[in-house]
């Protein structure tokens, strides 16, 4: 496959004199509050509020406490997409127990004009991208041949595991829709810390639906790549993420079943 | 086991308002560069200098860029023991392929004063921290009754991968030593990324000797320890590094053997 690609110019993350509490936020850095294995074990509540998140980046997506819905971040707007159809004014001092933000500069764009699923799609951002071995952020905004969109429904306490929690929530078919997909996609020797591949929510134009992709077809539209090599993560100072199982056997499976198509 | 434990004040690494390139360093905030993986796959070069480490921790251990030696950072000063025995000064523009530091702020401190071999000291840290699921930075000044260090020769090009350097690195016994061994404890699901369990240097009190500690057994004298929940980690962009192969199937005995004792 032969691209026709953009370079935005390259962006030296290094050289940036100050972090997200700073004046100049780092570009392309991934901020990720939690992992992945803590979310599949029932690890639901975090202390991170989403003021505190967009300190840290203005794009990217995860969840809220007690898993009460999906959440995109795009153009420093959270957006929340609960299992009711509810999408309504996010305060600040709700809190997340998994989201992965970044500011979003992308340095690759890449116009695509004939039909991709989603391996289609992947292949695209993976050649343009040419390191399997770094992180990288995704939006692509344009026309959508269907989009099968999933959200997770709130939790009440005791907290059942997510594959319990996944397994009770329906799929959403959207059809043929307009708007945005953004996500990233993780190095596979990043699985349980964060979700190896690709990892992509959605939002329609008009703000209105949205959720986790789970499968999709694009048809036409503007995609931009920002490639990571910066990765802070920081984990919970919680009873409950300290009495939990973040290296199970079924770590590969189990994430498959969770956040894959 | 009954703790005497001098609590030194919680710290709250949140609330620190600039990052190492800031005037506030944070404290007991991880910084590493690339990762334990790509070291077994002889990714010996890497672009981070040393002026750039100390800049995200006075403390700490690592390598330099051929595999030239153990490295040790312990109050800001980075000490070099190379196979030759030379200990020479370290230029500030020298470069590592993996590192780890942070600047330490020890929030417990335990006195040890009857003999604890490796399992048993790695207990009483356990029982400082009491959270399998963070990182810790750890620190014993004092005497031991044993120390076996091991210090990895120079790399010539092509680079050979990290298990056939190790097998050919002899072990060197210490016996009844006075000095320093710091380190971290990291989490097991943090295995490839950097080393599960504990990696710990040693430095004698004088500076002339040390290495990458295979086994002690310690007799008297000050541990502290920090516990770390925040965790930067920079990925090169090298070609080597793209290249590597991150999630070999034998990663947990390669690096009980690379790096255990």
């Amino acid at each position: 496959m032969k691209l026709k690609c953009y370079s935005l110019g390259d962006v030296d993350t290094r050289s940036s004199a100050a972090d997200a509490t700073g004046v100049r936020p780092r570009m392309n850095r991934l901020y990720q509050t939690s992992t992945m294995a803590a979310l599949l074990d029932a690890v639901y509540d975090g202390e991170t509020t989403l003021d505190e998140l967009l300190m840290h980046g203005n794009f990217g997506l995860g969840t809220f406490n007690a898993l009460d819905g999906e959440m995109i971040v795009n153009d420093s707007v959270i957006h929340q997409f609960r299992a009711d159809g509810q999408a309504g004014r996010v305060p600040g001092d709700l809190k997340t127990p998994f989201a992965c933000v970044t500011f979003f500069n992308p340095e690759k764009e890449y116009m695509i004009d004939t039909a991709r699923d989603k391996e289609g799609f992947e292949a695209i951002v993976d050649q343009l991208v040419n390191n399997p071995n770094l992180f990288a952020a995704v939006r692509f905004t344009g026309m959508f041949e269907r989009v099968e969109t999933r959200t997770v429904f709130c939790q009440c306490r005791p907290y059942p595991p997510m594959l319990d929690v996944v397994a009770r929530q329906p799929t959403m078919q959207l059809g043929a829709s307009t708007g945005t997909m953004l996500g990233f996609r993780t190095p596979g020797y990043m699985q349980g810390v964060n979700v190896a591949g690709y990892h992509l929510h959605f939002l329609t134009e008009d703000g209105r639906r949205g959720g986790h992709l789970t499968d999709y077809a694009v048809l036409k539209g503007r995609l931009e790549v920002g490639v990571i090599s910066d990765v802070e993560i920081q984990l919970p100072r919680t009873e409950q993420f300290a009495r939990a199982n973040l290296s199970p056997e079924n770590i590969h499976e189990a994430i498959r079943v969770a956040e894959g198509g």
